[in-house]
């Protein structure tokens, strides 16, 4: 039985499904939205062949015509070069003003999808179907869409949040489990940022998650949907509180960059973020000790990197001073006073970085 | 000196500036928007060798720092390979979320810059300074951004208002002759949609205009701004009442796709769009026979084009049915039941098309 969370955001609130088998329902859903008649599916190439046809079929049976386009899987695809072949794709299956786009895939799917949906014809409703844990718990929730440029990630995009959200944890079954391992970073953020419970049954089993224990998963999605929504509700467009969901990122961002966005997947750099953003965190905010032990010791075991020492730090900078939250060339961070809270816009010591990056990576 | 006019839009509401020898003055209102420290200027190569230092000058003076980034004059350059080039531009003059750019120029700088605006960071701040007597009249006041694809004018974008519209009317003795007389279409349609007062105004003084009467100019350009501020303070986003701007567009829009946006400036293509949005409310909307001929003549005496026998109307139909407004591929029209009145989202009959374009070619 598939549970639905509210994202409250007055004319603009919708609801997240999430349970198993919850695909072949699209359609059903797409027709109560009022959706018109033409749509563009957008889905990458480990997905699409996956599922994109139980969509297409349910889409079709309730009276849609839906055309699908597929990129190549991987962050390198995020770019205005997809974007324009995305238009003109929906164009040509007759998608109008009163079209829609839906995005079948992970938080590159999602995010370049929803980017297509917020500009094309100034804007078109937008149905998120995630794919992947990251994309469950994080992406698809929330209303931020983009595409990276060659200078960074997520540097051009929208706000526009979605007309529905279909979290169908049935589909972890074929996420790699490397995947799957990358989404819990963020499940951890969630922990770290707003719910010292959450982390603490992390902690005790974290690893149910990667055996997919079905109730477990349930239960890590809707928490960390319900985190995200009450943070997106208080500020939709990040004028404030929002920039907490950004815990871990600053680096996060960076080293995704100067790694060419190859080597890591998104929550991998997070989990290497996150760890440099702990030790941060205690040189600059007093985070007790034991609290950066239990992030690290909690990464580690669920498989994620925590550091990486063959990166250059001087290059890592260069690229947080572009980052989207930078200020007049300055990055800003947040970081924890205990687990389960922490402040954001912080300026930190220049110093303080060269130190917590030695720390984080001799520890 | 200036007049002032507000676009009520609650927390959007921004000011517009009108009148002779503002340009100058632009450094003084960006420091009171509070915008920051970095900027991007977007102009074209007509203008920025005119203008842009100037306005550099004032900016810099006011302690920003400018960067300017000229595209080639031409609806041509509003496409998505020019939005990548300001996106650089932009960031590698350090611009951050709390930067801004500004548009100086006609209505492709503006539509272009806005969007460059709208979307970099997921927003940033937008300046005005309209150049053409078009987009003081239209395309600089809305919020509408955006660029064309191969498939259509202005099928991507967003809605961004800017902060503020300085409009120096003094800019307009160095814009040609046929730019002037393209402007002149967007007041007629105000006159047509709008305000009877006006038309008949144009019709007894419009080639004052042409001639740039300080006081008439004056009063055509702020008359245009509270029509299109009353308009969109109503319907931002176009659920309703915004359409009626559309009058005379459908056509002209498939004028200009079919021309290839190169025989006829928007303007020009607007003056045919209007002849045959005049006829076909004769044949669908029961405009009496005297005020299609008053549209005529008053846009023959200004110098715009009304007809144009040698296109295909089959190819215009085409361009009509993937035009933003169409539904399920069927266009939609505004038409006038008397001068100062319309009515929008109207279907018509196919035979009607037929029949009002031949009409126009052979009146």
């Amino acid at each position: 039985m598939a549970e639905i969370l509210t994202v409250d955001l007055g004319d603009r609130s919708y609801p997240i499904h999430i349970g198993p088998d919850l695909l072949d329902g699209i359609g059903a859903h797409c027709t109560e939205l009022g959706l018109g008649r033409c749509g563009l599916l957008i889905t990458d190439d480990n997905v699409g062949p996956l599922y994109a046809q139980r969509v297409c079929d349910s889409l079709r049976a309730a009276g849609f015509q839906i055309a699908v386009a597929q990129i190549p899987a991987g962050e390198p695809s995020k770019n205005l070069d997809h974007m324009a072949r995305m238009y003109s794709a929906a164009i040509q299956n007759g998608v109008d003003r009163r079209g829609f786009v839906v995005a079948l895939g992970g938080g590159v799917v999602g995010d370049l999808a929803g980017f297509v949906a917020a500009s094309l014809f100034r804007g078109v409703q937008f149905v998120q179907i995630p794919t992947s844990l990251l994309a469950m718990v994080d992406s698809a929730v929330g209303g931020k869409t983009g595409v990276n440029l060659p200078e960074g990630k997520n540097l051009v995009g929208a706000f526009h949040q979605p007309g529905l959200v279909l979290a169908d944890t049935s589909v972890l079954q074929t996420l790699p489990r490397r995947e799957l391992i990358a989404g819990m970073a963020e499940i951890i953020k969630y922990g770290v940022i707003y719910d010292a419970e959450l982390f603490a049954r992390l902690e005790a089993d974290g690893l149910k998650a990667l055996d997919l224990d079905p109730d477990f998963i349930a239960y890590l999605v809707k928490r960390s949907c319900e985190i995200k929504a009450e943070v997106v509700r208080q500020d939709e467009r990040e004028g404030g509180l929002r920039a907490i969901l950004n815990y871990g990122h600053t680096l996060g961002h960076a080293v995704e960059k100067v790694t060419g966005y190859t080597r890591y997947l998104h929550g991998e750099a997070l989990g290497i973020g996150m760890g440099f953003a702990a030790v941060l965190s205690r040189l600059e905010a007093d985070l007790p000790l034991a609290d950066v032990d239990r992030q690290f010791e909690l990464m580690a075991r669920i498989g994620l990197p925590v550091r990486d020492d063959t990166l250059d730090l001087e290059a890592l900078c260069d690229a947080m001073r572009v980052d989207k939250k930078s200020v007049d060339s300055v990055p800003k961070f947040v970081l924890a006073s205990q687990i389960g809270q922490v402040n954001f816009g912080l300026d930190v010591r220049p110093e303080s970085l060269v130190q917590a990056w030695q720390l984080q990576n001799v520890s």
